[in-house]
């Protein structure tokens, strides 16, 4: 079987992607058939190019590297460098990978795009955030009708299976609470500053030389980002239909050393806990907040970029799921797993007796 | 959609099964047009019953409760109280529930009836950790050929999506380590001695007294229950064949209220650690053995009858799934999970493009 891919964005993630892809086509190829082929690249500022023989993945990421245009290796009708909608109009794919830059805010432009290759009947595998915090019904449902899946396992946890988990793991049960440490830039500059008694600034300055925090770190410290997750596991593992600006939310940026070493004379560490949770009358609410928890316990001991989520449901007491040590290779292969998933049909989820 | 099921062996982790499909129908059929329908019950001393037309899940619990047979529930042709094989051979069924007593040193008598029900075409779902530790490749082969499901989820963290993660949620993956604590008894003992300075046998004495430990309870303290589950582990996880004498075991017998003083002072716990690993030349070696880990990280953390396993592989570095505060209720859920899991097919891997 062939799977014709195409990518919009090739960045640090888009780039792991393809270079999983290519180490893993091999044990693909033997063990169940599958040759995927990549027939178009989009970016933002590097041009694009579409070929449907195939594009080879040492070519694009050499370009990648050199910093070049791809638009060299388009063949046939030209497009316009910038033209995404001609290319997504145009590009034969059976399956879009979309990691572009998009707006925290409204999800921007990456929902557009999304909702374009859903309709033209491509499956999507989406690492962004925006589109899901922003438009999860509407592009799943849409995707639905179209017979194609939409999936966005990285989004959360970096390509950690917390998505697939509630999706498969957890068949019929209701998720109650769910509990979590969302933000690797926050919970780093939180460890640096328990393990080496810094200021929060120190942390903050440590977190940016080693690329850990962005040069403008609001979205991580302020919360948003924890915001917007939330915002997801709520929306698709709890049947919730919120808005990150419904997140009631307090970020880091007031966390003093004092705070920090106080909390570690009474035996306690901070960390930015986010939760979406299930009221009296069915209502879910979510907020972000930084929190005391004990230093011997398991939310102590999710030190660095570690994350953990723990879900709290009707019929297992407690389950939590914990990812060391992210990096774009991760979420690369939250997409790649998307893709595997896709064709093995698990956005199909009616019950049928064989 | 009417699912028929029957229970082989209807002891707490059967009878929680029943109450909890009993106490999730109605989501079901609303939610997902499904029903089911109770069509058999056999267990190994209190009778069993076939009644096509359904019996009533009010009624098995109460005779439960009271101690008494089945047999006076049967309609149709009768059938001997003990004859198990010639319910397997009657009992109109799609799906069957296996959870009866079981030698862990072969996996009879569970073994042999597992297989007679695929061999009939039935789906099985089963909480026995023997069928699988002993049958595994025999049991799925089998399930493959007849086109049914083999579900197993229970037999390893009571419920939790460990199996179910390892099969959707790391598609493509290569797991080159499985570690993790496994079982809940020497868990509970090990802790009980740290916290309260107990000697192994007044920890053990009180794990009695509350039911978590077995009046013989060497299969879990000389590690040969945490041996089963790590096999099981490696064998469906890492794709070994592996049987439970294969794994190089120690157990928690020798474990001196001295040597927990000593580890603590050095800021250490003990823990029952269960490994699976492949080598540099590919073969799966296991091992169980009581093990130093430190007080402050995710291991120590892990109190009680929580259990965790930790994947490492060549994709994600490190996800850890903890479970915490297991009983009969949770593993049933394991149980009711995977029988919708075959409704849904996840029991068919292929990939296809649409």
């Amino acid at each position: 079987m062939l799977l014709r891919i195409a990518f919009l964005g090739f960045g640090n993630v888009g780039q792991a992607l393809a270079a999983l892809l290519q180490h893993k086509m091999p044990t693909l190829e033997t063990q169940h058939n599958l040759q995927v082929q990549i027939v178009g690249v989009a970016t933002g500022s590097h041009g694009l190019a579409i070929n449907p023989a195939g594009l080879d993945t040492t070519d694009l990421l050499s370009i990648a590297d050199s910093g070049g245009s791809y638009d060299v290796l388009h063949q046939g009708q030209p497009i316009s460098s910038d033209d995404v909608p001609m290319f997504l109009a145009r590009v034969p794919a059976d399956l879009l990978f979309e990691s572009i830059p998009t707006s925290p805010h409204d999800g921007q432009p990456a929902y557009a795009f999304d909702y374009g290759a859903l309709e033209r009947g491509l499956h999507v595998v989406t690492a962004n955030k925006g589109p899901v915090a922003f438009g999860y019904r509407d592009l799943t449902a849409l995707a639905r009708r179209k017979g194609v899946g939409f999936f966005f396992e990285s989004t959360l946890m970096d390509g950690a299976p917390v998505l697939a988990t509630g999706r498969e793991g957890l068949p019929g049960s209701e998720i109650k609470r769910i509990r979590g440490i969302f933000n690797s830039t926050t919970n780093y500059i939180l460890t640096r500053m328990e393990a080496e008694d810094l200021t929060f600034d120190e942390a903050l300055s440590a977190a940016q030389a080693i690329g850990i925090a962005e040069t403008d770190p609001s979205l991580d410290i302020d919360g948003w980002d924890s915001a917007i997750k939330t915002v997801i596991a709520a929306n698709v593992l709890m049947g919730a239909d919120l808005r990150p600006s419904d997140v009631k939310r307090e970020g880091i940026r007031g966390v003093t050393r004092h705070r920090i070493r106080e909390l570690a004379s009474n035996g306690q560490r901070l960390r930015l806990m986010c939760y979406a949770e299930r009221d009296a009358d069915g209502q879910v609410t979510a907020r972000v907040q930084p929190e005391p928890v004990p230093a011997d316990g398991e939310l102590a001991a999710v030190q660095g970029t570690t994350s953990i989520v723990d879900f709290e449901t009707d019929t297992l007491r407690r389950l939590s799921i914990v990812e060391h040590d992210p990096g774009p290779d991760t979420t690369a292969y939250g997409m790649f797993a998307d893709m595997l998933n896709i064709l093995r049909g698990r956005y199909r989820t009616a019950f049928t007796k064989e």
